[in-house]
């Protein structure tokens, strides 16, 4: 049963979501939908991409992740469909797969021109409904990727945010807030090792060690592994991006002892 | 596999639309259920009924669409069954069906009565629950429209937004506005052929031409045929509805050339 | 086909539904997952103790409901699977199951120690993703209760609103507040005969007589059955809780009649 995800700006309200599981359901009635995420913040291209680098390998192969975080729809941006060694990615071509790209750098792309497999009348604001969903309907009935249009060698893969590893520091930055409100940064568990780390500096605060959790320090900013492998700023019980004031963009330094 | 949609103002928090779930599952384990839209504003009838029009038509014939927006829950309204040529919807009597009845003239309309096919005891205060979600997975199962209870001839057919016609100008209203700010008139494509069109006044705006995409036009508001077939206006990255402060209802004149 | 119901308080920004998903599908391509409710307040545990309370009834035999409210997660708080009767509950022992054990006094408690039915690496911020997910796919696979961990006696049973019964009044508090503004209390129906009630008092309210539906009474908070049940106070078409200006633990007597 061909799994199919659909991760979106489009939120709850408007049917747009709904729209998309018609098309592909209308094609492939057995197809199984997983909803990833549809409240991304209009246009947000590079949460779009956090949440699924930080989802997709959960997902058994084969599955079909479709992405429609689109503010460029209906301009020249180009229509994707790029495969991993396990999986597919529907997504337009405006960077919203570049943690993708990092991490299989042998990924095929094809630029969605066949339009044979895409709804008649095409309309230049809702490419998810028109393009997408019935492409990776076509894809769950066993239509190959090349099949769905022409081999792309250049695309947007996008830049990834600043990571500097020094002699006895590692510099990153704030790439996402979660839910609850939780600072994740773009330094990875493998650069982190507890014992090593002298002291974690913010612009205006200093932490002295890793936490094991959410509730490990009463008071004041903690900094812990979170769970998507990534170093992240927290406090307990309480929002750290709206208490602490501190955004994407953010830089903070691990410093290592000698 | 029958699909079931459910269309309702219950949100995301209180376990209403499980509960919808989980009864449809208990009497048909094998129903396909997919959500539309769940935040629709509380008792909002005119915007489920839109975003229903948007979206029943992409789903394959004998889905049972089931829309619970439902302020007069217990009241004297009626629980209704409609069935079109291809598809089920499963509504209160509240004009929610606006729009399917006006592009399925020969909808047959079914008075929901026969409780056998209702949860008992019955509640005054959730008819999604105990009424349409039981309903529903019942006509899933085959049950026959009729034997759901007795034909009705007077119903809420609810008020179209005035739309007006005249020789060289056609006028509608704002009908609907997005997650993202855009404002959706009643004004549909087929009225509007891009090279006869004069230009678009609103309250406070003229706009002399239609646009391709949501980044066509750099600054300022432009108009669109929207993924729903009509008329909308639009600001590039921004929310029009919040810019522009129009709102349900505002006027749109279309001039067209002589 | 087993049913596994989702109830947590991550939203639908961040991937973290999808990724539970994904875990689950990957395990069990044939599990029916549905979304109980994924908007309860961070952390909220008597909120999504009651929504549970609200739901798990109207799904069929053999279900699991996951449910992830789970601010201790990575202490020393144990993760649970309890069986009752006829259902499974995978949860933190944070209290969030105390309605189902007051429902289902012979509840049968196992803490989850069996680690083969984890992921590994096993994180300290996402149990969910890490225990619950993996172990409710393994039940729905027909792993039985006793395999996954050992038998608890000892457990959080949680602390159930105060209800006090006297001679002629009953005293209940306000114990959820849905997205409507509804005032739910923790007044079961079976106490309240509509025609033995002399008068329902709020703090800076006394209302007469039960109504049946919300558009019962024009103006002024009226007092119903809810839907789950339970004696609530609404206003119509308005959120009663801003109004009223009433929340959780706002005290209800009800004076009967000699």
């Amino acid at each position: 049963m061909a799994i199919i995800t659909l991760l979106t700006d489009f939120g709850a309200r408007d049917g747009f979501v709904g729209v998309l599981k018609g098309v592909i359901l209308a094609l492939n009635p057995h197809a199984q939908i997983v909803d990833l995420a549809h409240e991304i913040s209009p246009g947000d291209i590079a949460a779009g991409a956090f949440v699924l680098a930080a989802s997709y390998a959960y997902f058994p192969p084969e599955t079909i992740h479709v992405v429609v975080i689109d503010p460029g729809v209906g301009t020249t941006r180009k229509p994707l469909c790029v495969r991993t060694k396990t999986q597919f990615f529907l997504a337009p071509d405006n960077g919203v797969l570049q943690w993708i790209y990092a991490a299989n750098p042998d990924a095929v792309v094809v630029e969605l021109t066949n339009a044979q497999y895409f709804l008649s009348p095409l309309s230049n604001t809702f490419h998810g409904r028109d393009i997408f969903a019935p492409v990776a309907a076509h894809l769950s009935l066993g239509t190959p990727q090349t099949g769905l249009g022409k081999p792309l060698l250049e695309f947007n893969r996008g830049v990834l945010p600043p990571l500097r590893q020094q002699k006895n520091m590692i510099s990153g930055v704030i790439i996402y807030i979660d839910r609850f409100g939780n600072l994740i940064s773009n330094i990875a568990s493998q650069y982190l090792q507890p014992k090593n780390i002298e002291k974690l500096v913010l612009p205006r605060h200093t932490i002295s060690r890793l936490s094991c959790s959410y509730q490990n320090v009463e008071n004041g900013p903690m900094a812990l592994i979170g769970s998507h492998g990534f170093l992240e700023i927290a406090l307990n019980g309480k929002k750290a991006n709206e208490v602490l004031e501190y955004g994407i963009g953010t830089e903070i330094d691990v410093c290592l002892k000698e």
